[in-house]
């Protein structure tokens, strides 16, 4: 059974700030969602001496390690060869492996150079994963280190090849060697800052026992994962009467959060709040714009991220200046006189204006203050408001940001999304999932 | 002097993955570009005895350690506790630190509480790091360690506290301490990949001995950095000869990858390509508007970065659905028809009618197809139609982007201002800079 994971990045681009080290941060949230502990992350350059004493220290610490990069086809890359030798391994041709890379090349109307010829070298007799997104395959050596069981897990370094790498091969085999399963919820968020919707559950937090309550915080989203760590079984009675008592658990647990901050809660599951709210007008057959002063086309822009959105996304306008917001959108030249651009009656008319121009079902707009703080702007900066029209009719939101001028956009653009699902729920076209 | 320097990120969020260990990157970025070398990034949790042996082997081999983390105000911060222990140093409290931390709550009108106290015991006698946008103050303990001076560099977790104080006290600090000095120049290119523009320098790049060439490619972009390390001197006279020596060999390498690559160079400096034409624009009072078909917002978005740009930024429309071209714009449905959305002629009529609508010296239109790969889309994934109506006329040039959905629309979005930039040296509104 492994307990203890390490995880090794190598590569002097590692070294030089050149290439972000995301591997370790997203390996360490596998292992953590796996149940499995992690203690060391390690960054080290393409060096032999020094990433074998690495390797030596680190599996008297570990029961696996983890290794991502170095694994490529030029004569800097030692990751193979370095844990072949701390692991009392021979390196063979490996002739499986050698056909994917010539398969690989062939795809595209190229041949591999001899360099790759290095990257089949592998360990006889030990678990080759092949690499579906390039020639590196990776490979998990099983060994006797000072007469303990180990294992060195060797991944290449791009992550567009070891995390599907991992979650394919190395993931099946962390769960095979693990006593324990895990089970995830994921309450989301939104309308309430991090650290009041901490405060409010702080005791269910402290109190956790069975069931762990992890909150993360991104732009204006807060998230609570639930996690409940139950016992494998081979007995599959045994092993379903675990699992339903873990969801039980997390049922407890959930309703006790849901007291507390229930109307906040938006969705339970893995989707974005942009992404719920697309899927649910693609589903429905209801067709939105958007008019943006502040957010300038980023709420547009994340509704194209979703394929086949065109069914029913219809566009936006982006109204930067007074003088578009008069002319294209026909907003009242005394109503954005008197109010200021950034007031409820502009937000008002630019969202009914909008619904009119683009003909939709719904139109959403934003105008407020990002900043920078200015004499003129002073406490102002934050000041958003966010206009829903619709069917039957329209609604003003009236919000205060903080943060620099990014910042207040971004969460400005996840809010829209947020009225404009307020709006579907009170118009009867998205049930209250809460 | 220090020659090595390691890094290491306390706290058990970064081994739970629930952190990203950005604070690693950029440091290491920040010491190479100030020429120190760095062998070792290490992760750990808030763990005294693990910290301690940690602390401790990492001194045996590198000068000068970096922390960040664990040194907030709850009982697991125990950061500054350790690293007084391995350095041999007392903690006191520090009357002056605690003042701003008193400060810093006053100023939204709260004030701290006791645990912040623990916040402020710090080594006596040290150089005390102010912290400008939180309580934790850092700290620099220079102490010998094995006979061997070496240091200990505190600073607190969240980036918006550690980099200000690096910058403003580490760094400083750092080039005090090392023999020698660094000058960088950025090239920055775009219209050449990533694989072909190394290949045409690689002469350059692998015969670098004074100068070092690094390649960087993001979304579209390539960035080569110059970097030439000299000698410090004490003595002024010297020091401007140095200086001067090193501006002209940065000279003499940045012509040779002129003579290769000129006609992709569009910057030399610091600024991103979206800066740098808002600033060109802002700076000659002319005004723009996007069409945005494929990006959707994503150029608008990005203009609305700049504070100040709606002096010329009009607006922009996201004519997602085919209805919209023609109601809104006036595109030709027959235009549409014959040539499909994603075409020359469409892309053409929405950069000009973009222009009216907007009454803009100049519009600049997205097409393209952002994929998934469909049977239908096929091959076409990636294929885009830029256009730029201008005083002069109006030009359209013809792209196949590759990636993933997201990828293709960032790289169309940096492509639009690259069309807008050739658009504005055409008309002579910019001068070329290359």
């Amino acid at each position: 059974m492994i307990e203890q994971v390490e995880i090794i990045a190598v590569g002097t681009e590692l070294l030089l700030g050149v290439t972000e080290n995301t591997n370790a941060s997203w390996l360490a949230r596998q292992l953590s969602l796996l149940g499995l502990s992690s203690r060391y992350q390690v960054v080290i350059g393409d060096n032999h001496a020094r990433l074998q004493a690495q390797l030596e220290q680190s599996l008297t610490r570990s029961d696996c390690v983890i290794l991502t990069g170095g694994l490529g086809p030029t004569a800097d890359d030692i990751t193979m060869q370095v844990a072949a030798e701390v692991a009392g391994l021979e390196l063979e041709f490996h002739e499986e492996s050698w056909q994917r890379i010539v398969a690989y090349f062939a795809e595209t109307g190229r041949v591999p150079s001899d360099n790759n010829h290095s990257q089949v070298y592998l360990p006889n007799n030990q678990r080759i994963l092949p690499n579906a997104n390039g020639t590196a395959p990776g490979v998990i050596m099983e060994f006797l280190f000072q007469g303990r069981k180990s294992y060195l897990i060797l991944l290449p370094g791009p992550p567009l090849e070891n995390r599907p790498m991992f979650l394919n091969h190395v993931q099946p085999f962390l769960e095979e060697h693990s006593e324990w399963r895990m089970e995830h919820r994921y309450l989301r968020l939104i309308g309430i800052g991090e650290s009041d919707a901490e405060a409010r559950i702080l005791d269910l937090i402290e109190a956790q026992e069975e069931t762990t309550i992890a909150p993360y915080a991104h732009a204006g989203e807060m998230l609570f994962r639930l996690t409940r760590r139950y016992a494998r079984s081979e007995d599959p009675e045994q092993a379903l009467a675990y699992y339903e008592e873990a969801q039980a658990n997390l049922d407890r647990v959930e309703q006790s959060i849901r007291e507390r901050l229930g109307r906040f809660i938006y969705h339970v599951g893995e989707s974005t709040l942009p992404e719920l709210v697309c899927g649910q007008m693609l589903a429905q057959g209801v067709s939105f714009a958007f008019v943006e002063s502040l957010t300038a086309g980023m709420a547009a822009a994340e509704a194209a991220r979703y394929a086949g959105i065109s069914a029913v996304f219809r566009g936006g306008l982006v109204s930067y200046q007074d003088a578009i917001k008069t002319q294209l959108l026909d907003v009242d030249p005394q109503v954005l006189q008197e109010n200021g651009s950034v007031s409820e009656a502009v937000a008002y008319q630019m969202a009914e204006q909008g619904r009119q121009l683009f003909g939709s079902d719904y139109a959403i707009s934003t105008t407020g203050i990002a900043g920078p703080t200015t004499p003129q702007s002073g406490q102002s900066v934050g000041l958003t408001y966010i206009a829903v029209a619709g069917p039957q009719g329209t609604r003003v939101a009236r919000f205060k940001f903080s943060g620099n001028r990014q910042k207040i956009r971004e969460v400005a653009t996840l809010n829209a999304y947020n009225e404009l699902r307020r709006s579907l729920i009170q118009d009867g076209v998205l049930a209250l999932e809460a």
